[in-house]
């Protein structure tokens, strides 16, 4: 490739005069209005546009999820498009909190039109707009200022008069200066006004004044900057609804958002994963779940965030990225050791709290919120360290290792990632334990019987051992049921082992509760070697531990021999 | 689904106090120092981390784009980090213009393996790391403020010392306070200062100052706010090099970035297209690309963009995301009709300016500064209008249709789109084109041969015409051509038609030319019907553009006929 520098052909974005802006030092303190465009602006810009059933799909998923303003279409564009909003008003399938908005290009014909979809609607948003800025004006239109407000004014005048004709729906209103991010502040106000002047907001009755950001053109701070000076500049503040319709061009749709929001806007309109024409709209779901974390209701239910994301990829034939913000697959997922490590502890300190702050190292924000599994938060591979094993073992057969050996049984692991170089299921993960604490395959000796006897402190174990399948009576003593088996391994078998350290806990609770237990010992030379035992009595699971640490000190000895 | 409040256990992020903050009126004038962790922070997030031969790839085409400062790894983090950075720092294979950094705990025995990875290493920066915010110390480390600042400063000392035991290596040294967006700055300074007091930089020899988002949890402002207050507060601050890292947890880690830098940073850390652990690093290539809109040369190359996404989804094995600013095959893409006809005017505006700007409507950048051909920008489906189906015909073949034919013609291919609920590809436009004009299928009339005569005014057309099969020798007089063979339809044939409109233009140039010509007839009962012709002679094509509005007009009469 050879560096070459197109930036000679952009300009800088000019900034707006606003030395005394406040929306820097303000913070989210409620949830905007939220209009989803899913079905209009998401639509017309998917390969293959939804069919009814897909709309109907997607109309009905919006209202589940508490949408309450919902932008259904473009009734003029075209058959489908007026079929299936005409049809969709006379269904009664819209819900009585549920307001259905619409959009049409500032000309008689295609408002007539859309007015003629809306016919026995209960309510309504009749959405108009017309481009703004200098360059559609000059390059698009070929018209000046005033011919470009002309255009809202008369398309105002059409909208009053087609809404009169129709009195038993409760219309409202909204008017979208198109382009306006990259349009002269003063102009857009003036068209706006010139609007109010014909339609005449009330705060009971107010118009919607949506503020597109239709190419992403600048930083975001920019963005908040145009909507803090409109909000400051506009009349009858309280007779119009100020919204945002931030487009993400330059990756900055959601920030634009918010920014926007404390700039003094009171709506947000945007699509679910951020479809929307080219690079998308604003991501609604982001945007309200980004709330949660400001301490904020957003309004909208995504406590089903799977059903969400199987709908929209169905009906949009679009997927979501696996590290799309709350909804991929990989986002609550942890794969490097440290971060398992501090996750693992931050779900365990969050166990032990009294308060109902949410606090665990690197989730912002709790997934069971959005209907995810505490499971699919760790998964493991070659950068994992033993935070994640131990997690996975604990998550999948409610073991709880004991730190150094936690560090034993990672090696293991850290080795099979390294030679296969891919994830490690956790079904890997299980079988290089059984195989590893001699589980399962070949083992040297075996517990056909025992039982323990005298007062405590001075515990005697019996028991038959089958060694190679030849069977064994031993017997020893010691200060309880460890001791004394390893005192009879020592004594009758040849095996010199001291316990380092012991531990046990149940698995699971009630009729199927069973026993983990984990030895740490070392041997004669200096070896430590770790041992596990699961039975279903506390007592037994201890005998067997001590087992799995005899048959991995025999398997060592074995395959050393076997090499030299 | 059920509307929960989950927001009761979360809180709103505390605000910076620096209500002087300048930021905001500051624009981005320079690129930062880019420092692409994707073989690190991108890699460790990996279901399938890089085995050697993808990180070769990987560390090919970041030197390929132009990065000049790579963390290649982990060394400390097993055999497969290991082995490759050491073989990497030997192979010679890093370009004399590229350092390459590594990360490393905090930890002696973990810095020590470290530096020996980079045995031989002509220059390299040591990365280290610990986490400082309160969330952290409490319930990762258990620790308080001074034992962790103790972490730092012994981490620093032990670096120190160990670069000094390889002086043939010119190295840099980074440091990390972790989580430092969620932790208190004064104490993220206290560590730095600490650091400082060991490392002792100099403006010649700069500290990199890492300030991780390490969990994205606040607005970009607050972000922005915090690299403020830490560039203001810091001492020395021409000795060191502020570097940002912030991750995209609420979606606006490309927005945390530019404002950042609006904020004093320096330098920019960050993976292509936003890998990384959960929802990703914030994406290098936005934050890069995204300078050409700000009039800023970004210093990286991205002209074959192509190929740098081919090769990150073969390394990561995760996609780019259709609508991924930039990158995604639907970016440039308009569906829409309103957005294809300002596009086409767009196009045709910038070939007749002087200037040299960008300035095309719903484009941000040039699609071709990322090696994107125009044919891609519009594709067609029922939202389109006849703006998108005249340029696919003008892109694929050289076709400039007069205005009120493409009215025509998109209304075929809109019933077109409105029956078939799917994307129509170029050639269903131009097969639907051929039949509509009946430049295929049935012609009733064809042209044998014709020669003219006459002078200017007084033009005399003298054809063979085959109706049905049957050759008709017909004559005409007019003021042209094309006035001459519609006199002699009219009065040869029957066929009473006057023309309205017509135009040609040549298609190619040079040997390969051809020629297009379009008319526009009204019949004698008021009906318009357009036609067509295609031929290497001009003249030609006339001929046949009339023939091909008689064959259209016949071709309705059958069709009238048959159906009555």
């Amino acid at each position: 490739m050879m560096l070459i520098d197109p930036s000679r052909k952009y300009r800088p974005f000019p900034q707006v005069d606003l030395p005394d802006r406040q929306w820097p030092s303000r913070t989210i303190t409620k949830p905007p209005r939220w209009l989803s465009t899913d079905m209009r602006d998401g639509n017309q810009a998917l390969i293959d546009p939804m069919d009814t059933e897909k709309k109907t799909r997607f109309f009905e998923l919006l209202t589940r999820i508490g949408l309450k303003e919902i932008e259904v279409g473009f009734p003029s564009a075209g058959a489908t498009e007026f079929d299936f909003i005409s049809g969709l008003v006379r269904s009664g399938r819209i819900p009585d909190d549920v307001i259905v908005q619409v959009l049409t290009q500032a000309r008689r014909d295609l408002i007539e039109r859309t007015f003629e979809s809306l016919q026995g609607a209960k309510q309504a948003i009749v959405h108009v707009y017309n481009a703004v800025s200098p360059a559609w004006r000059r390059i698009v239109f070929n018209m000046d200022r005033p011919q470009i407000k002309d255009i809202a004014i008369n398309a105002a005048k059409i909208i009053r008069d087609e809404a009169a004709k129709q009195p038993n729906t409760d219309w409202s209103f909204e008017y979208s200066p198109e382009t306006f991010s990259t349009a002269e502040l003063d102009f857009s106000l003036e068209c706006c006004e010139a609007v109010m002047d014909i339609l005449r907001p009330t705060p009971e009755k107010p118009l919607i004044l949506n503020l597109p950001a239709t190419v992403e053109a600048a930083t975001p701070n920019i963005y908040a900057d145009q909507i803090e000076w409109f909000c400051r500049h506009i009349r009858d503040r309280d007779s119009v609804v100020i919204s945002l319709h931030p487009h993400n061009d330059r990756g900055t749709g959601v920030a634009a958002a918010e920014l926007g929001l404390l700039a003094g806007a009171d709506r947000v309109e945007g699509c679910l994963f951020g479809n929307g024409e080219r690079t998308g709209n604003c991501d609604l779901v982001t945007v309200a779940l980004n709330m949660y974390t400001q301490g904020v209701a957003p309004g909208l239910d995504f406590s089903n965030m799977e059903e969400v994301v199987q709908t929209v990829t169905y009906c949009n034939q679009l997927p979501v990225h696996p590290r799309h913000p709350y909804a991929g697959d990989l986002v609550f997922t942890a794969f490097s050791g440290s971060h398992q490590d501090a996750i693992k502890k931050g779900f365990a300190a969050q166990e032990q709290r009294n308060d109902e702050y949410w606090d665990v190292p690197y989730l912002p924000i709790d997934p069971a919120d959005i209907g995810c599994s505490y499971e699919a938060v760790i998964r493991v591979n070659s950068q994992s360290g033993k935070g994640g094993v131990a997690w996975v073992l604990q998550q999948d057969k409610g073991l709880k290792l004991p730190k150094r050996m936690q560090g034993d049984f990672s090696k293991v692991v850290q080795d099979m990632a390294d030679s296969s170089s891919r994830e490690l299921h956790a079904s890997d993960i299980w079988d290089a334990f059984e195989q590893h604490y001699c589980l399962t395959g070949p083992q040297p000796y075996s517990l056909v019987d025992y039982f323990e006897s005298g007062p405590a402190g001075q515990r005697v174990f019996t028991g038959k051992i089958a060694h190679n399948g030849e069977e064994r009576s031993i017997s020893g003593r010691g200060n309880g049921l460890i001791s004394s088996v390893l005192s009879a391994l020592r004594e009758e078998l040849g095996i010199g082992l001291d316990v380092v350290d012991y531990s046990e806990h149940a698995i699971g609770t009630g009729r199927d509760v069973h026993a983990a237990a984990y030895v740490e010992c070392r041997t004669d030379d200096g070896h430590t070697v770790f041992g596990v035992g699961l039975d279903e009595d506390i007592a037994t699971a201890s005998v067997q531990a001590v087992l799995s640490v005899a048959n991995g000190l025999e398997r060592r000895v074995l395959t050393s021999a076997s090499a030299a």
